[in-house]
């Protein structure tokens, strides 16, 4: 009775609510390029204190401000993490509308950070606010914690973490990360694979020259060429020395929950345009890959010139971006380890490793508070369960804020994205109708956190819910 | 006595000279950019007008057009090779001053451009100037064939050649790729290096996606580096199949002439910031190599995002762009027909092989009387004998333009260049008194022509002149 209140209020204010998203989606806030950034974070402020929240804005060293909010009281308290920087945009040629005109076409919304994660932060406040209509004063503590470094690894957030432990003491957290799958069905993360992102550089001569010089000055495109070669094989596999002994084996939870996910094969080739997989991997094996194994993938490589006009250069300087994505037992540092360790021992010592970002993994239980919250909400909105992923193939600062407390606080994520968002690329969009969708659901999650708050004290939950989350320290 | 008024007459105009070249250095004519181009052709065509040559235009196709000026009258003909286009600027902030602004600042004229090739131009319309200022109208016909697509690889002259042939018909041609040595010496070429340039092209999904795909999704830049990574060794040789039984062993007339080239070690290792060579060559070894070694150069290498920002991405396409300089009987067709092999026995049938461009190598012997009026008129400007160059490391289109002919026209090259004037690089710059001193050689030379007019016709010459120029032929 009273969610179907809650829903009218929703549906009553879908029209204002989108409005808002589109205000937030024309505000350019790319962390990379700087510009926007400040008035992103005061509009973020702004609309948490429209729905009641008492808001602080962190300002820590020379990063972008982390937006801390504040609704409702009660004995238990959860985190809401998010961020309100984007992505670069890419190409725009690419893009069939700006990516900063929040355009709606066939009840579609594009715009870099729809996705992510704008669209997930505005659907979350505005559930606070149905809900405080609907029910009254949240029972519960929600402590929004929006940063704006996503996409610069999160030193603003790390800090954080470290000076305001206090903040971050919760019974759970929620993070956005999460999105419909190509058969339409809800997914929710319980963790995320670490990562680590490192830079390869060789060296050349002082400035690209002529390639008339090619025969006998050295040309660090090729050099760096070789050392990637030698890191990942033709079928796919990483082959860096001693790498695939730090992956722990599949636990026996983790297998069973494995078994309820199924990729949906031909809906991701079709969406993607792929004959076929890594390795032609398939069923079973190809949802084990994707959820359990690591990654190294090449994000980037950039030399010389490939633009326009035929300029044929020995180029000075290559650089490549390599990304691992890092499951258990595997840590940010090891790899920075074995990867020199690996290059050096292939006569590679000339080529630079630099560390750009990195983040450990994080796992959860499948019997913790906010994930029961999570998964028995989700059929009542989407109509069927969701799927459970045991760890999510992305990663996110999110170890960081549940590494804060002892034992580390139990993780849930799930996001109003689908399949075709392509929240990294160009036309980053959602569908409005997954929007408001999401906007019932956070309030069914809410609900069920609060009428739950009276149950005993699961702590226990706490010392399985998280096998490892350990804080990458930068080891040099 | 003649040539002592001639220095004076260039001498006092030193400074209206290096201002026309200001004024050419000033009108940006990137080809790859397209602007500027029909401003700066109308701006060659009047310079040579104003040393009286009689102009023509040739706009062939949708390219740029061929700027044509005859000068003089006599038994003999030369052709002068130039180009009015200039490679693209590649990152302004490695400029000290802007691309197009033609300071000058020490002694020395920055500008893309100002060495390749608009300083030679200019110098040699001003020693045109000159001679007839001080001889009367020339007693040989100069035939200047200015192009605008060198760094597009030169298709309109290529249909010149096709079309005009009559127009091409000559007992030499002068081309202006050269410069001064680290040890401030003339160098002189008597033969170019062919080229192919290729681009290779991997695929993955139809777009960039997020990198937590990177366990399962096909990434095409670990593609493409595991394909290029079989094209040349870590010892630098290129070991494509098949490819080193068609390099022609070194002549003994090219033996005898490599003895005298030297390659200051010292000085470019300082120039370019080199700690050392490819395989650690040095000296006679070094020399045969830059000289008649045949080359595989990465170019560039573009896939995904190294940008600023911290984008994980997967990306969806990778691409490189290879340059081989050609040496006898090495053809561009050959290398495609080599290199598609190779790499479809490796299982790289996906990799997409695309031709950019391409030209054939030429070779000149040293006995033309091109040759002879380049080599013995330097010393008494340069003040000591030239290093004479069997085949010069880069290319040109000279090929085409000496293939109109049969037998093949002699070829000889020079200009005002010095080491360090980074022709396809930031700061390209030439010295002025390079220039004025490229001036005064150049009416020498054609003083010479002109004196040596009434010797006995060496057409013999012509046909050892040119060992080998095969107008390579798009073989699909």
């Amino acid at each position: 009775m009273a969610l179907a209140r809650f829903d009218r209020y929703v549906d009553r204010h879908a029209r204002t609510f989108t409005e808002r998203l589109q205000t937030l989606c024309r505000m350019p806030s790319v962390a990379a390029r700087v510009t926007g950034m400040r008035s992103m974070a005061e509009a973020v402020e702004q609309m948490m204190q429209r729905v009641g929240a008492g808001t602080r804005v962190f300002k820590l060293g020379s990063g972008f401000p982390v937006v801390y909010g504040e609704c409702g009281a009660g004995r238990r308290t959860f985190l809401v993490y998010g961020h309100y920087d984007v992505q670069p945009v890419g190409q725009l040629s690419e893009w069939s509308s700006g990516p900063f005109a929040a355009a709606t076409v066939g009840g579609k919304l594009y715009a870099r950070g729809a996705s992510n994660s704008k669209g997930d932060l505005v659907a979350r406040l505005c559930a606070v606010e149905a809900y405080q209509k609907t029910f009254g004063k949240l029972p519960l503590c929600l402590r929004f914690v929006i940063e704006g470094e996503d996409g610069l690894a999160s030193p603003s957030l790390t800090r954080f973490a470290a000076e305001h432990a206090d903040l971050l003491r919760a019974d759970g957290c929620i993070w956005d990360d999460g999105y419909k799958d190509t058969k339409e069905r809800l997914t929710i993360n319980l963790g995320f694979k670490g990562i680590a992102f490192l830079e390869l550089r060789a060296f050349g001569a002082r400035t690209d020259l002529h390639s008339k010089w090619g025969g006998i000055i050295p040309n660090p495109a090729w050099r760096l060429v070789q050392a990637l070669a030698t890191v990942v094989s033709l079928k796919g596999v990483i082959t860096i020395d001693g790498f695939a002994s730090h992956v722990a084996p599949v636990s026996a939870e983790d297998a069973q929950a494995l078994k309820s996910i199924e990729i949906d094969e031909v809906g991701l080739k079709q969406e993607f345009r792929l004959s076929g997989w890594v390795r032609g991997l398939t069923g079973r094996a190809l949802a084990k890959e994707l959820i359990f194994g690591p990654t190294c993938t090449i994000c980037g490589i950039h030399t010389g010139h490939t633009e326009a006009g035929l300029k044929t250069t020995l180029p000075g300087m290559a650089v490549a971006r390599l990304d691992f994505r890092l499951v258990p037992d595997l840590t940010p540092g090891l790899v920075v380890i074995l990867l020199r360790k690996h290059l050096d021992e292939r006569g590679f010592e000339d080529v630079e490793l630099i560390e750009l970002g990195s983040a450990p993994y994080a796992k959860s239980s499948i019997k913790s508070l906010v994930a029961r919250a999570a998964i028995e909400s989700a059929a009542e909105v989407y109509g069927a369960p969701p799927v459970v992923y045991p760890l999510d193939p992305a990663t996110g600062p999110v170890g960081v804020m549940c590494g804060a407390n002892t034992p580390p606080t139990p993780v849930v994520s799930f996001g109003i994205s689908y399949a075709g968002s392509n929240p990294h690329g160009p036309d980053e969009n959602i569908r409005l109708d997954d929007f408001i969708q999401g906007i019932k659901y956070f309030g069914r999650v809410i609900h069920y956190l609060a009428q739950n708050d009276q149950e005993r004290d699961q702590s226990e939950d706490h010392e399985d819910a998280v096998e490892a989350v350990k804080v990458f320290r930068d080891q040099g």
